[in-house]
């Protein structure tokens, strides 16, 4: 294996359905700017209630993405 | 926006079925006692298993409530 | 209540469909091995991206078994 | 010194001043509802950002509280 | 088992004697407000000091008490 | 309440006069380059000394920002 | 000193009495399967409570265990 | 640039009036004592309550100050 | 309340009884060294084992300690 | 001394060799896409493994880069 | 990719030398009983001190392994 | 083994070459002002970087010293 550099992003993701989707559409926003993406880390789960229910789910996730060097 | 202050209340919640249901159930508890609900904060997620499978999930989480003042 | 003694055991489980499913293949693994699991602690959350999309959830957990003494 | 308990109360204030000010109406808000309030520990810093500056301080705090029994 | 929620509440507790004591009179001070208390976990053990003696043991404990719904 | 996907980014400001003022120097320079930030979190205060009295403030914070997708 | 190498366990010991008993019973058990036990961390106390006391005190350790290699 | 040591030392400062007032009371003990303070880290923020408003701001910072061999 | 200022220390005491005993004797210690010791933490407990049993207990304690100007 | 803002930029960084070789080589893919990085701090060091040996070092390191503005 | 299962075991390993030479040591041990190692994170670095030089170091890592099912 | 008293003292070593010399040059120092030191941790990672290469290495460790009582 060679000596991979990889970039570090980290976003907020939010789904109205579950913790799953909120980091699928993290991901996805983030694959819209940058290709390579390799890996992810759930750092935090949270959301917001509306009328005593969860009106979105929303996850802080950190992304390893090669660098192109 | 105007100075907010939020209450803190920490509950366990569990469910049967999902990470999620957990979530819901904890909120759904806290509801009946307070209400003005705003955000969660998923602090730990754990649960018991029985004969080699998940037999309930359990989560620990915060609640922010707008406080009535 | 007696006095129990568990064993912690920790493991890393992963699945291509949710965060739920990594949790129980990691416990129907340890199942295989040492009977008598309790309850587990998600310790961690991750994954692995391919083409821009969750190829595979990942979670290390913390499982308790009760010891056999 | 006798021996006290303190219950621990947790609440998330805000100011559009200070993170000084931010401490001052949390407190202010506990003290219509409990007595007794000894004191604080500051667990987290934030804020909101409007149009490039910030709009309201917000800290999470921890209030101990002599206990009345 | 069935799907419980459990409220969190925290307290100080303090002891001449030991760090045990000091978790007893906590959580007997919690008894009288709150019935069903469960567990309870240390969060953080100190004290003060007079003399050059430990003159009082103090513990925080978080306490979970099963909700009445 | 839509889905939304904030950046984070995070960056360290400095003052001559406070924490606060820590703060906005760095999200002021922040949103010379992105638009839409949102909200902020302290992650560390720290500072230099010369003479015997804080030289500066400096402030590590994590900002979020909408994206524009 | 010679270059030694230590496995860790990790396990969790309950007592009716005491925090130092619940670490010496955990100890016990783990004596039973394995020579060498060399020195233990305190990871997290906490315990049951039955009728408003302390039903049991429970320790999760982790001991460091000599290698016979 | 020489490779310096620097020793690390811990105090707790306190000001009636603002979180930065504790820092530097701390800053003008420590150099009381000790010439070529470099930096301080803040670690914890806290306070006294009295009547409902903060009686005074205490803050535990570590230090850097260049040792002089 | 006047503005004080603690030197925080840090030591490891121990004893082969107890962790109260192992904090005591990190206290009578300090004692030896500094007056005027207000407070203590404990940071850390640990131990080492001999033929399966807990020879000593170890505790890292921070303590709290008025500055004398 | 001014008053300057850092962006922080998070990288993995890996070698066959050792740390050091790590965070050399991150700070050399970074150095391509950004001047005047100032300091870094190593978050987490990992690696793989083949045939029980070292197959390669990884570091997660934070670097601060000063702004231009 | 499959669904695949680690188990994580935690050791201390030791050098003379350097930290990297305590990671080889303590994983050269970890493979002389379980086979299919694949990663290590290094937990805590830490050693002895002898006449005032570093007498050997010592490395906490977690390593996982595939399991074999 | 008899009841041992450790005092912790708290360094930032550097280095030009590496992680273990910026170790090994803050024990140095520390040797030349406190016999009896016996071991060490470290707590924190960083250095400089100039024209985008490492210009030293930085630890903050802590070190364990037998007191003199």
């Amino acid at each position: 294996m060679s000596e991979h550099t990889y970039n570090i992003i980290e976003l907020v993701g939010s789904s109205h359905t579950s913790i799953e989707g909120a980091v699928h559409n993290a991901i996805a926003t983030a694959a819209l700017a940058e290709k390579h993406l390799r890996w992810f880390e759930v750092m935090e789960t949270r959301g917001h209630i509306e009328e005593g229910k969860v009106a979105h789910w929303q996850v802080r996730i950190r992304i390893g993405a090669t660098t192109e060097h």
